[in-house]
């Protein structure tokens, strides 16, 4: 393991804790079920690397917010994030009985309870937003904006989309591209824009560099799921392996081939790291993150 | 039809031209996909009477708020009520067919656009409100964490799980009511107070006395709806008539008699006008539309 790696891996435990514990505190509140409730934990606290809220969390360290002022943020990308695997997994999508080494929501509790336990989640991520009261009020509403334009059809929601679309056809890799900007490229900017907006002076031409950080790291986070889908092991990856090829959804190995597709993704942590050439050591967490994102094992 | 009556159907179809032509636009812009497009555009555009957005315009008018101050919002509580509907009609929830007399969104399209059009109509509902530059960033702020709570696991999402739950139980006149007041309750309330979050000058007062309205509007609408399923026609309804029945679904009629529910409804009615004693015609809107509900026919 590289001393990069190594310090990811401590910053990601870092935010864990911090994100877990405050997870855990919004959910707790004000719920009229508690099979719903249980489900909204269960599928939330139910481990997860929190990579979206540690990306938050290091943008914010990157501008030179203190404290907890990104906290809310990383915990609203997670419960997004945390939804859209619970609907993601349903029998009507991609029918997944096995979510991070446990059964899906819909197994463990049921169909209904988990479609309405994600609906619950999404609402509870616009809520965890509103209640943040160490950044301004402007600020707090410039990231609903952000996290409902990359949630909704623009964004994640459209790319699920366009991915229940692309299953059986060949896809280019500008249409592939296409998919995974939305699918997951659209919440990981997010991310990392959340976390620089709690800067109150921040200027434009430093958000652009970090949207650009995250855009490629979004791209090679894609690469890398679709290389450990093919080299990965079920149990270190937690869901079958294989699982793409047998529904023949469209990845980029198929397209690049395995050594076209480190090529591609080798290229992307560079464009990445680039990005981040105007930052001294603050950007270093959003460094550490990225090396990690590509040398992943699960 | 009553003078009242009359008046609040006028009002209806001004609100309904004014929302419809905002919600078309809303959903107009940016998707990644064109059938998830046209899935939101069905469930949304469909028909409808919009109770919530017109209630939401009258407590706009009853704080003397001009223009166009509360169009988002109540476009945005229109657009998690769509996206309700089509996750309560899914196979694994109430299972309909027929809603507004048109196939539900999952028989027109298929069961995972809908799950993802109900997915992306309410990250558009947050999307609106932080748009509308008629009114301040705090009341927008306000009103984000309005529409977070009335819409998730403490609202209308928890509802919904209860009224899973209660399904083939008998509930008391109390547990009947916490499930609606969740159910469809904390939405109704939200469009009204949202509207009167358009005032900059609200007072407490005067916010609880239209919650208050809203309170009691809200259950008068739910007892019309049961009563309704037993005596309306399918056809004006729109979705089968005694479904309630069908599925062993706690309702007034079951828990009161029809003639006891009849009282309920007027009881609450009176409860609704009261809340209003204290504003003058500028309420008229809101006393009509309390008329309209309890006298609809659908």
């Amino acid at each position: 393991m590289t001393d990069q790696h190594k310090k990811a891996l401590d910053f990601l435990e870092s935010c864990r804790v911090r994100v877990d514990a405050e997870l855990d505190r919004c959910i707790e509140q004000n719920s009229a079920s508690e099979r719903l409730q249980s489900a909204m934990r269960y599928s939330v606290l139910g481990g997860g690397k929190r990579i979206r809220p540690a990306l938050c969390l290091a943008a914010a360290n990157a501008v030179g917010s203190q404290g907890d002022a990104a906290l809310a943020s990383a915990c609203a990308v997670e419960l997004i994030h945390a939804y859209s695997l619970i609907h993601d997994d349903l029998p009507a999508m991609d029918d997944d009985e096995l979510r991070r080494g446990r059964p899906t929501a819909h197994i463990a509790f049921d169909e209904a309870t988990a479609i309405l336990a994600g609906d619950a989640l999404q609402a509870l991520a616009f809520h965890c937003l509103t209640d943040n009261q160490s950044v301004s009020e402007s600020a707090r509403l410039a990231m609903v904006r952000e996290l409902a334009d990359a949630s909704g059809h623009g964004g994640m929601v459209g790319g699920q989309a366009i991915d229940l679309e692309a299953v059986g056809k060949t896809l280019s890799l500008s249409e592939l591209e296409t998919m995974h900007r939305h699918k997951t490229g659209a919440l990981i900017e997010a991310s990392v824009r959340m976390g620089a907006l709690t800067s109150p002076s921040i200027s434009d031409d430093t958000l652009n560099s970090l949207a650009e950080y995250a855009r490629a790291l979004g791209l090679a986070f894609q690469v890398q799921d679709d290389l450990l889908d093919i080299e990965g092991d079920t149990e270190v990856i937690g869901k079958p392996q294989g699982s793409d090829a047998a529904r023949a959804k469209p990845t980029y190995p198929a397209l690049l081939g395995i050594e076209g597709a480190r090529k591609h993704l080798s290229a992307l942590l560079a464009k990445a790291q680039d990005s981040l050439a105007g930052f001294g050591p603050e950007a270093d967490p959003l460094r550490a993150m990225a090396d990690y994102v590509v040398a992943r094992t699960h």
